[in-house]
């Protein structure tokens, strides 16, 4: 049998992880015995909601416990099974952790969210990306909590991001202003010209408000938030009557060692009978079949792209996990660790 | 013709307005023209809102202008009228601002929200207070934005103010456990003896969050927040999936002269999917009818108490105002002016 190389949480990170905070191990894997699965990995799903999954505490999961394989979406293959439900060569998706080989139990097949995924609506790292968590997020988020109407404007921090690619292009598609907010000229001239969104505020290059008040001349009805802090807080000031804010995450803040800092602007909330609501994709499960059926169809009518930055090597992990952080990576950012 | 009496904004308040901020002038009444109507004011409400008003920029309503009289509600008694829509001795409620009389143009009748008032239904102090801007408040708050099912949690902050004397009466009404928040025994007992509510958290003797624990064991539903700051953090933390947390004021936050406290929970909305929403009253005005119905008839029927802190004579009016900052009135404010 092949050996399974593993990342395991070795510590709980103080501020950005380091690679002391993990560690590499190295596990024979087993045959399957009565109802499992085994699954060869071979993309993972690399997102900002890790870094809070390794800290300790109350959340919307448990989280990952010390010494545990890391938490991890990905997408592989079937390579041996003893379950009925699936067979040898079907490509599959699912909570796999980030590790070589994924042995799924009959009972954990619920947990681990395994499901068949087909190739004929996108590839395998399309499947992570807007047929996959992102892209439901997106959706979701967007639709079920934004209420998009058409017309309005709506703005999205991250755009260049996971989620952001989907939530613009979805809004585009509804009737929607689209004005994404990312860190530098190369985000930004993606977000507009591959995206298509209407503009791409730099908040790198100058003033994030002057920009919104160039780009949203009709006010902010819709916020997306991907990164908390300083953004979330100017764009309060910019929203409109009956505005919504979409909490989908804070990435400005996973890696705080001090408090995290609270939307000093909320009181606009009340001022502009607005609302700001929290959004776990978890909840949509059920309804993940329509949402890939729309995407799919947007992406063969060529109204949608899904853009992926792939890096290769299970032993990259630590380091390239810390792109997102740094803001490097450019579109999803995926771990290739097998063809 | 009678003087009548004004307090005018002479300067914008840093911090809590000082005896300087005002100027109190005096002019003669005119007799009514064609189309106006005298009301002769004989109470006023003060409200946390009006520190709001005091302050300069972007809000619901515009800013009280240098120089002009102060914005309030009141209650008072037409003495003169040239209108048909008033006879003199009707007994009327509108923005009078601080002053002892006011005439309204035919105009205005509108923009003052001049409107007759049933004295069988309330006394004048209960128009200002539960059948007034405060009643209404907590009223549409609640079962609007709040959307209380029965058995659920509600926790309200300034529980023995104004609105939390509405807001925990309704819910109780409507079959939730009511949980208040206010300072120092007298109020906590007024909020469990008058006002009924389950439980009340003095924020000012030991911990708020041991106090959360212990009277929402199956956490906090909704939370109907008048004060912001360190209350609604803590509170933050102690909410259920799907809650909702109305923000109809930060009365903590009216007089800082350092920038607002934002929420550093906030992302407990994301955890648990929860919203937080704000609400302006005015928005529902054409429904203040029927909240008026309800209420009077609760309190016919011994369910609902009207409880009013009356303070006399307008010239008390700049050191009046500020008990409610210091939290030393209890129950609404209320200035009588005349009989």
């Amino acid at each position: 049998m092949p050996s399974n190389r593993q990342f395991r949480l070795a510590a709980r990170p103080v501020g950005l992880p380091k690679h002391s905070d993990w560690k590499l191990t190295t596990e024979a894997v087993a045959d399957p015995a009565d109802g499992q699965v085994l699954v060869k990995v071979l993309q993972l799903s690399l997102d900002p909601a890790m870094r809070g999954w390794m800290n300790e505490g109350r959340s919307y999961i448990p989280p990952v416990g010390i010494g545990e394989v890391m938490r991890a979406g990905g997408v592989g293959k079937v390579v041996a099974s003893k379950n009925p439900k699936f067979s040898v060569g079907d490509h599959v998706a699912g909570g796999f952790g980030i590790q070589e080989y994924c042995l799924v139990d009959a009972k954990d097949l619920a947990r681990v969210g395994l499901h068949p995924i087909d190739l004929r609506l996108g590839t395998l790292q399309q499947w992570l990306n807007a047929l996959g968590m992102p892209g439901m997020t997106g959706y979701f988020g967007l639709l079920d909590i934004g209420q998009p109407k058409a017309g309005e404007t709506v703005v999205v921090s991250g755009a260049a991001g996971a989620v952001g690619q989907t939530v613009g292009q979805v809004a585009r598609i509804k009737g929607c202003r689209t004005v994404g907010i990312a860190g530098g000229k190369a985000k930004c001239d993606f977000v507009v010209q591959e995206l298509k969104y209407d503009a791409c505020i730099d908040y790198k290059d100058g003033s994030l408000k002057d920009g919104l008040k160039a780009h949203c001349p009709k006010g902010v009805d819709i916020y997306f938030d991907n990164v908390g802090g300083e953004i979330l807080d100017t764009v309060l000031t910019r929203i409109n009557r009956g505005a919504r804010i979409v909490i989908c995450g804070a990435i400005s803040q996973y890696n705080n060692t001090t408090p995290v800092k609270g939307p000093a602007n909320y009181l606009s909330l009340l001022v502009n009978r607005a609302r700001m609501q929290g959004m776990v994709v978890f909840d949509y499960a059920d309804r993940y079949g329509v949402a890939v059926k729309d995407i799919a169809q947007w992406m063969k009518e060529g109204k949608f792209v899904s853009r992926e930055d792939v890096v290769e090597g299970i032993d990259t992990f630590p380091d390239t996990l810390n792109r997102l952080f740094s803001g490097e990576n450019f579109g999803k950012l995926v771990l290739k660790i097998a063809d």
